[in-house]
C-alpha cells in the first residue's frame, strides 16, 4: 500500500479470484466454472459481420445488445441494465442498495465476492449463517432490514431454491430490495426473472461467463423495474459510461441468435455433472445436490486442502477455500465428459494412495 | 430515482457523454474525439489470431497486454494497470486517493468527468480556475493539499502544459499525488510518463481511444510507481478483477505491434488539425492553441449554442458545453481531411447566413 492510499480502505480485503497458471494449457482446469464449450460459429460469424466500427466508441446505452437480452426474457428493454461481467452489475446494486444505513444481507457461504463489495463501498453487513446442511432458510431473512443478497443456486455449494421461496422474501417487505444472482441458473435451477414483472423490488443478476461460453468477453446485466435500472444507469453513467465494448456487445447479440447451442450445451454439462456425482458417491464422496455448473464435495478420507493439491499435482485444477466452515470441500466445475472422467481417475488413484 | 436508492446519492448528477444520435449515419461526427480511422489490419489480424478462448475467462492480471504497453514505455510492469477504458483508471484514482479529508483539485475548464468522480466517491474537491485565456497556473497548485488531476492536454480547450511544468508541481510536495490526464498526447504534446521513473506520486493516465483508433474496445491504463499500481490493483481487485476481456487485450497487443500506423495517424490528424485552424482563423473564429485532435472555437458572429445546432442541422455533429464559462465555444473533432473540408464549407455557409 502507497503512503497516499485513502483511509477508508485501510482494511479492505480484494476478492481473490480462482489461480489462472501460466502454464494453464498444462492443467484441466476444473476450478472457475467456465464452459467446455467454446461460442458457437453461428455467434462468431455475427460478431465479426455485426461489430462497430472500433474507432468509434461503443453505445454508453449498448441499445442493441440490451433490446436483445429484453427479448429474450420478454421485458422492456428500460428493465434492463448490461455491464462488464456480472461483478459489475452485484456492485452497482451494492454501491445503489446499501450503506452505512442500509445493511447488505447475505449467507456466510455464498460468492466470496459479496462482503468485498461490502466492504469497499463502506455498507454495513449481516451474515445470515446457512443450515448445518447448507441450505438456505428463508425464514432468517423475513421481518430484517437490508438489501439481500442471495444467489441462486448458490455458490460454492451448487444449491437452489425454488422461485416460490425466493417469492416469499421479495413479499415480505416491499421496502426492501432482493437482490437475486442467477450465475448458474441455467443449469437446472428456476429463473426468478418473472418475479421483476409483479414487484418492483427485485434486481435478478445473470452473466454469459457460464451457460453461454463467454466468460472471457465479459457480459452480464441486471434485470429489474425501470426505477431500478434508472438508479442502477446513474451509477454506471457516473462511474464509467461505456462500460460494455462494441465487440462484447455483438457477441452478445450473436450468442443470443443461437440459443438452442446454449441449451444443447447446458443438457451436455447437466449429464455430466449426474456423471461426476454417481462416480464420486461411489468412491464415498459427500456432494451436495448441484443445480449449477459445479459441484461442491468433500471425502473422510482426506481434507479439502490435500484433496485440491492432490489434484494439482495430477495436472487437475479444483477450487478450495480456505474458510474454517467449508475447509474439508472443495467445488469442482463439471467440464467436458473426458475431462470429468480424467478428474474420477484421478480421485479414485489419490484415494487409493491415501 | 427509486425508492430504494442509497441517501449517498440524492445530488448525484452523472456524466453526459457525447450524443450518439441513433441515425449517426447521418451525420459526419467531430463530436466525441475519436479517430477517423480504423484499427490497422494488421492489428485485427494479430487479435484475431491471438484471443485466449473466449468461454475461458479473461487474465484477470491482463499480464499480455500489460508488458506490451510496459515494453513500449520502457517501464517494469508492476507500474502498469490496464484498465476498462481510462475513465475506469481515473476512477480507480479518485477512489483511491481521494476522499472526504483529501480533496481532488482540478480546473474550472476541463474533463467534466472530474466533479463526477468526486461526487460519486463522496471526496472533497476544490476548483482551480483557469486563466482567462484558458491557460494553466502551475503556481496555483504549489502549496495545496490534495490530489491534483491535470488532463494534458487540457480538454475541452486542447492547450498543453510542457512537462518540465508539471514536474514542478509534482516536485512541490512528495506527499501529494499528482494524476496527469494524457488521453490526447499523441497530438503533439509532451508526455510526463519519463517522471514515473524519478517520482512516485505522480500517476499517468492514456488511452488507445484516442490515437490508437480503438474507442469501441475500451482500452486505458495507468503508469506509476509501483506502490501507485499496488494500491490501484487493490480497487480493481475490489470492484471486477475480469475488468479487461480477452478481445481488448489481444487487439491492444496488436496495436502496439504496429505502432508506425499510429504515428502516421497522428500525423495526418495534426496536418489536418493545421489545415482546419487556418481556416477558422480566416473566417474570423478565436480557436486555442491544441495540442490535442480537438479545437476549441470561438465566434463573434455565431453563439455556441447557435453554431451548434446549425451545424447539426448540416449533418455535422460538434461539441456545445451549457457551462457558463465556456458557453459561446464549440469543441470540434479533427477528422479525415474530406470531413474537415465538408465542417470549413458548412461553416463558411452559416456565417454566410448569419
Amino acid at each position: 500500500m502507497s503512503r497516499f492510499f485513502s483511509y477508508k480502505y485501510a482494511d479492505l480485503e480484494p476478492y481473490v479470484p480462482g489461480e489462472q497458471p501460466s502454464d494453464m494449457a498444462r492443467y484441466i482446469k476444473l476450478n472457475t466454472n467456465e464452459s467446455p464449450f467454446p461460442p458457437s460459429e453461428k455467434a462468431l460469424s455475427y460478431a465479426r459481420a455485426n461489430t462497430r466500427s472500433l474507432q468509434l466508441y461503443s453505445d454508453p446505452n449498448s441499445a442493441q445488445v440490451t433490446k436483445a437480452i429484453a427479448g429474450c426474457y420478454n421485458v422492456d428493454p428500460d428493465m434492463v441494465l448490461v455491464t462488464n461481467g456480472s461483478d459489475e452489475i452485484l456492485n452497482f446494486a451494492f454501491m445503489a442498495y446499501t450503506d452505512d444505513r442500509n445493511p447488505a444481507l447475505f449467507a456466510d457461504i455464498t460468492y466470496g465476492f459479496y462482503p468485498v463489495f461490502a466492504q469497499i463501498n463502506a455498507s454495513a453487513s449481516k451474515i445470515i449463517p446457512l443450515r448445518d446442511d447448507f441450505s438456505l432458510c428463508v425464514d432468517d431473512y423475513i421481518g430484517l432490514k437490508g438489501t439481500v443478497f442471495i444467489a441462486n443456486p448458490n455458490a460454492p455449494t451448487g444449491i437452489a431454491l425454488p422461485a416460490s421461496e425466493i417469492e416469499r422474501i421479495v413479499k415480505a417487505d416491499p421496502d426492501r430490495i432482493v437482490v437475486v444472482d442467477e450465475a448458474y441458473v441455467d443449469f437446472g435451477a428456476e429463473s426468478c426473472i418473472d418475479l421483476v414483472r409483479r414487484y418492483d423490488n427485485i434486481l435478478v443478476c445473470q452473466t454469459f461467463s457460464k451457460s453461454r461460453s463467454f466468460a472471457g468477453g465479459r457480459l452480464g446485466y441486471g434485470i429489474g423495474s425501470k426505477s431500478i435500472i434508472a438508479d442502477l444507469n446513474t451509477i454506471k453513467y457516473s462511474t464509467n459510461p461505456y462500460n460494455v465494448n462494441s465487440m462484447t456487445s455483438a457477441m452478445g447479440i450473436g450468442i443470443l441468435s443461437d440459443e438452442e447451442y446454449t441449451r444443447a450445451n447446458c443438457r451436455t454439462i447437466m449429464e455430466n455433472r449426474s456423471f461426476t456425482v454417481d462416480g464420486l458417491r461411489r468412491l464415498g464422496f459427500k456432494v451436495l445436490d448441484s443445480s449449477a455448473n459445479f459441484i461442491f464435495v468433500s471425502s473422510d478420507r482426506i481434507s479439502g486442502a490435500d484433496y485440491y493439491s492432490r489434484m494439482k499435482d495430477k495436472g487437475i485444477l479444483i477450487r478450495h477455500f480456505t474458510k474454517k466452515r467449508i475447509e474439508n470441500w472443495c467445488r469442482v466445475s463439471i467440464g467436458s465428459r473426458e475431462n470429468m472422467e480424467a478428474f474420477l481417475k484421478a480421485t479414485a488413484e489419490i484415494l487409493s494412495e491415501a
